[in-house]
């Protein structure tokens, strides 16, 4: 049995790739959360991820456990390794990139190109650091930031201290960036077996809108020297957080081609969902292959051209998904929706990726089809 | 919430389908079958199909009934819609093809090519029969009769007495039909929603081995004249039987390139497992929109040639799929593998699809990979 540690829409995808290849799937999610995931399989554990007695019973059905969110503690998994479930990636590792600030520094020290940055623990320090880093600065949350939640922004120096105290209030010490003057965003997917086989996806570009994914356009249309850079970063990446799974390398695209590793993400990721049309072996499959030490597939695209757009709630309530019909019958497009519970505005419900032959006919049937429904 | 009666394959199939657009799933299933379909959903509904309890729940928490397995009883579904749960395909249709003798009528009454036959209700009638329809002739269980089970061929006159009573003993009236001297047995899909929408997968060409498909080829190579007559006999069979969800059609194709309907199944089916990695829309997800009358998607292949091997178990006991990392090397060929608890001598337990170029290509690859595979 494969453990997995969230029961959202990128455990409910990793499921579907489980089964498919006959392998038994729990889900170990909190009660508290709304868990997609739990509707696709038999099994589920409810309870909290640091509770003994729910890692017990884990341990005990569970053979190798992976995550879909890499905000676990690592001494929860550090526990199951400890008891002889393989644990991909390991507690070692997320420990590591679930810290953007000693994820930086293990990129940094492996050579890889990231922003200049430093921990802040102070205001001052903040203001220490702009000597170096110039302005505008990149405020972010060591832990727990996503979408845009935990980063801030400051323009001048008068938003220092206002911006410090707002995100310090979420919990997390801080550290600043660099901002990068970015031409594009870019992501590329990379998985690795425990015994060393490696794979990397094609390089892709996303667009985001209000910090949230909202569009991905796959292959990235940028020149093969770029394409190869992003290849080669990944891959080192990979070695130097010791990463096990399927990795997301976000990357910012930089006037002269050159790339910079914005953030990583240990696990399935949102730029990659178009793989499983567009791709000989979808993101999901070679994850879950990749866990349990099985040889990974092709990663190539099957199509010349795919575009993956986000289905947002825009209300609360109960998700009625209303348009789909109509959404179904766009040529090309394939609708994928998670069966929440609930929508709240800017949750993300679902997604549509369509498929063909050039990136300007995917990206409006993307559009078109994802336009027709309202969750 | 969509029912699924039966807890196999091609149920646990259709799940992902559903699951995929959201469509959360109850599968119900005699808790003396291995139900492989129940592993991959949330809810389960244990009993037998015609007992009332169980049809009451599943009427209160299912909107759309639909089945993996046409043996139920016609009037289980019939009590289901008297309580206004949809059902696809309707008791009616049901009842008609689960007896081979009145779907035979059905099609024949519509014009439609089948081999000649007759009811048999003893021997004197297949003696009888033979005066007309020759020898051989093929002896058939009108109900319960699957892969080969339940059919006996009758070479002389001499077979006639130990063909029926070993054929009688399976409780089912029996029929004979003319044996038909085909080249290529085919098959062929066809999907109707309640409100008319209808469409019609490629023709395949499918291989038996000891009367269990083994092998299937997309497309047919056959003429376009036959491709053409195949898709109006399924579509025009839909009409006669009053088809809703998906239905196969099996075929033998002779000499002349003329086709006979050998039979029907009111059900996702063996033969078309290669649409979900070669067509647009996977026959399951096709069914799934059907029964829900949504908008079917395109049928067409998205790659110019798929082959299809079953994995059937060659010994008994808990299944462990040795192999199976070798046949995820196989480049262009997907593994399914069902989750079965048990394997048994001949049990389909899995498949794999191989998608390519030619013909020649995809079942090389199909056979390379299903040949790694012990179960």
């Amino acid at each position: 049995m494969l453990g997995i540690l969230g029961g959202g829409q990128l455990a409910r995808m990793s499921t579907y790739a489980a089964h498919r290849l006959g392998i038994p799937v729990a889900i170990i999610a909190r009660p508290t959360d709304d868990n997609p995931a739990s509707h696709v399989t038999h099994r589920t554990f409810l309870g909290d991820w640091s509770d003994p007695a729910l890692l017990e019973q884990v341990a005990r059905e569970c053979s190798v456990v992976t995550l879909e969110n890499e905000f676990v503690d690592p001494k929860a998994l550090a526990w199951l390794e400890a008891k002889g479930v393989k644990v991909h990636p390991s507690s070692a590792c997320v420990a590591m990139v679930q810290d953007k600030y000693l994820q930086k520094c293990a990129l940094r020290d492996a050579g890889l190109p990231v922003p200049r940055f430093a921990a802040t623990d102070t205001v001052a320090d903040v203001v220490k650091a702009a000597e170096t880093l110039g302005w505008p600065l990149m405020l972010k949350c060591r832990r727990l930031g996503y979408d845009g939640y935990g980063n801030e922004l400051l323009r001048t120096p008068a938003d220092v201290e206002p911006g410090f105290q707002k995100l310090a209030r979420r919990g997390s010490a801080l550290m600043v960036e660099e901002f990068v003057p970015f031409t594009r965003e870019l992501a590329i997917m990379v998985v690795r077996r425990p015994s060393g086989e490696e794979a990397v996806y094609p390089l892709v570009e996303t667009v985001q809108h209000a910090h949230v994914c909202h569009t991905v356009l796959a292959p990235a249309d940028v020149s093969a020297r770029t394409q190869a850079r992003a290849e080669a970063v990944a891959r080192e990446m990979m070695r130097a957080v010791g990463g096990t799974g399927i990795f997301a390398v976000e990357m910012f695209l930089l006037a002269d081609g050159e790339v910079l590793i914005n953030e990583l993400a240990p696990r399935p990721h949102n730029s990659a969902h178009y793989s499983m049309e567009a791709c000989a072996t979808s993101q999901f499959e070679n994850h879950v292959r990749a866990v349990l030490d099985l040889p990974l597939g092709s990663t190539a695209m099957v199509v010349p051209a795919a575009a993956m757009v986000n289905l947002l709630a825009t209300q609360a309530g109960p998700p009625d998904a209303k348009g789909l019909a109509d959404a179904l019958k766009v040529p090309g497009a394939t609708v994928h929706l998670y069966g929440k519970s609930a929508s709240r505005p800017g949750r993300k419900m679902g997604h549509v990726t369509a498929v063909g032959s050039n990136i300007r006919e995917v990206r409006e049937l993307a559009l078109k089809a994802a336009r027709c429904i309202t969750l």
